[in-house]
């Protein structure tokens, strides 16, 4: 039940104008005065302001509005390390959504460097280009300690998207399907089948948000993690079972989540049936989640289930986060993103799935209604409010833990961002249309 | 007799929105297919199809008409080493003009990185997002060794426009000048006061066209460069004379041609009085020259002069070149822009200047009329042919010398390109209406 057959995807990327972003000159460019400023020499006033006071950068340039999104391909989407080349295509559309959602301008760089000190010697070298760093589809265990030593050595937000966005999309879902079950995020039994870099963000946010270590049994393809188990080292000691409290099936049973992000089939109807009363699962693998929705709902209809498809409910979707993570982090100017603004993205998020949706959002997903209950307590992408909720909550969080450069007052913020939007979005629009695609 | 303010140069670089260039999403993404088919999963079609065969990359993604414009801010503008943030508006500048004159996409870098070595290393690293590099604005000598690297090492053309640009320019001004004053360059004697990245890269270029080295004396700060004196290593003893043939005003007399790439005022009316007859004044100085245009006429009125500004005849503006030379790279896939490349960009822009030009041209810097001549050497950047006579000329030498890795009709590219600037300046118009600003 593709929605595009694989030629009109290609064709999508090729036609008209290949790929799928350009780059705009926004001032005037009419007369000789106009390009005496937007270069030589009326350019050099912008440069003295800058070199005089550095801050002045994110007046006079555009970089308080622009993030790189850097990869070096060693783990595309599931296609694995296939290198800097050929995931560009991913990066440009995260450009997209970047823009599209939030008005974010991106500089996809997909650089040629396996060794992760490069990378980090790479982000530090563009440092007074951005105004903060989007990591992607960086493979684990590098990606930890690439972001590890960037957070800490630079003073611009720096991001793993594949960590993270999970993360807090699915903490927002946790906490609104907790509140359905009336269970206590302390006392619940979570399985993660998975061990990378998505896995062990999820598994530390819970942590942050209360869920207890011991509570956790996490999955690699080798089996349950415990100590002194071959190959649980680094990372994946942090969430070690003391002992082998043997197989996924074992585990499963008493359950009260269950988090995929592995691969197709990693659990079946059987598991399922084992799990407590209210359970959760969010089965997460793309496209094919780790059991489908209509499988667990046969044996289990009790259970709360979220995946990463659009076609059924609770969509845990990237898209919900990094976008609007950024546009507060940015327009406050944020040295970092810390857990207290993730964890507000996640707040924000769940408060926002209990609000009544507007007809037209429920329309595009070809349901009647959207309210808050078993199959909807995550937002849907599309809904203008993520922008408005999120942003300011990010921006919030950031001010209260002293993070942000700029203190803005928030009522006024949340109007400035929709006139923003708007703007960009009818720009966009205009680009677009004007090149009569037909796909 | 500024063109602006310095208020309103620095409100061109800060209203409306911040810096001078946005990236724009370029395809539609109105529905949940066109979504799937920007991100995952559709995206996995190009990655799949690149991961294949890498030259896909060119037709996938933008990086065919991508140029990043890499600079470390060790040499920017007449400023100085002011360091990679306070270069920004610059090089943002630049991505200005290769977008207006020749529809080229740019991500503007502003690295941290002193070392030569990094910069190296750094431009290596982007290789599999761009179809080419343009550096800026980097210091000599280190640039001379950063760019012969980056030639040696990479498959996408690298270009330091601070070099090869004014050698491009100030080449076609010296053929048609010979031509008008009837010498030969195999003949001429040449003074070049600065001996910096242009300085040199243009005596390389008039040797490559036939000047003879030991015709040509080439002043630093500390006077004439020859055998022995200190200071004179490196690159610069490749235009060392054989011994002390005394000061710049010494080395003036019987000069046929003046090339100034230093200060205001490094030479002064004694000092051209004792030129040859028809002999040629480039004096490049920016914003001041080296002697201005009336202080030369007033004395010599059969001197020939150019200078960097747009207020007197035969503006030597790099913007002539580096749109145009990447323009005619970027769409044969050159690996390289060689020498060829670089004299047929220089001999297209001489042979345009013979040109009648367009009313609205002339009107625009408030003559009566451009004609080929003393005043009229050089043609204007504004002029549209530019692009259509540039590009293929840069094409064709590309395919004559190999490098060129698609093969192009160039009767249809002249017409495919006038086409495809036509709709870039009507999009880039659109944008730039929608901000309504008010310089």
């Amino acid at each position: 039940m593709a929605l595009f057959t694989k030629e009109e995807a290609l064709r999508y990327h090729s036609d008209g104008r290949k790929g799928k972003l350009e780059v705009i000159s926004i001032k005037p460019c009419n007369t000789q005065k106009d390009l005496s400023m937007a270069y030589s020499p009326g350019v050099a006033e912008a440069c003295r302001a800058i070199h005089a006071d550095e801050d002045l950068s994110y007046k006079y340039t555009g970089r308080g509005n622009l993030v790189a999104v850097v990869s070096n391909g060693t783990a595309v989407l599931g296609l694995g390390n296939i290198g800097p080349a050929a995931g560009k295509p991913v990066m440009e559309g995260k450009g997209v959504l970047f823009k599209i959602f939030a008005d974010v301008d991106v500089y996809d760089l997909n650089i040629d460097a396996s060794d992760p000190e490069k990378v980090i010697e790479f982000c530090k070298m563009i440092e007074p280009s951005f105004g903060g760093i989007n990591l992607e589809d960086i493979k684990a265990p590098e990606c930890f300690e690439i972001e590890r030593r960037l957070i800490e050595e630079m003073d611009i937000p720096v991001f793993h998207d594949d960590q993270h966005g999970t993360a807090i999309i699915s903490t927002a879902g946790i906490l609104n399907a907790l509140e359905i079950t009336g269970k206590k995020i302390e006392e619940i039994k979570i399985v993660v089948s998975g061990a990378g870099a998505a896995a062990i963000a999820c598994s530390k946010l819970y942590v942050t948000m209360g869920a207890r270590p011991e509570n956790i049994y996490m999955f690699d393809s080798r089996g349950l993690l415990y100590e002194g188990r071959a190959g649980v080292t680094g990372f994946k000691a942090d969430f070690a079972q003391k002992e082998n409290a043997g197989s996924l099936a074992d585990c499963m049973v008493g359950a009260d989540m269950f988090l995929g992000l592995s691969v197709k089939d990693a659990i079946n109807q059987e598991m399922v049936k084992t799990m407590s009363k209210g359970a959760i699962i969010f089965a997460c693998a793309n496209p094919d989640p780790e059991i489908s929705y209509p499988d667990v709902k046969e044996v289990r209809p009790d259970i709360l289930m979220g995946t990463g498809r659009s076609d059924y409910p609770n969509q845990v979707n990237n898209v919900l986060c990094f976008p609007f993570i950024f546009r507060g982090a940015l327009d406050c100017r944020a040295t970092t993103i810390n857990d207290e603004m993730k964890l507000a993205a996640a707040q924000a998020l769940a408060a926002l799935a209990k609000e009544p949706v507007a007809q037209d959002i429920c329309d595009a997903f070809g349901v009647d209604k959207l309210e808050f209950g078993m199959d909807y307590i995550i937002p849907k992408p599309t809904d203008p409010r993520v922008l408005t909720r999120l942003a300011p909550a990010v921006v919030k969080a950031a001010m209260e833990t002293g993070v942000a450069r700029i203190q803005i007052d928030l009522d006024q913020y949340k109007a400035d961002l929709e006139e923003r939007m708007a703007a960009s979005k009818a720009r966009g629009k205009m680009v677009v249309d004007s090149f009569n695609y037909d796909f």
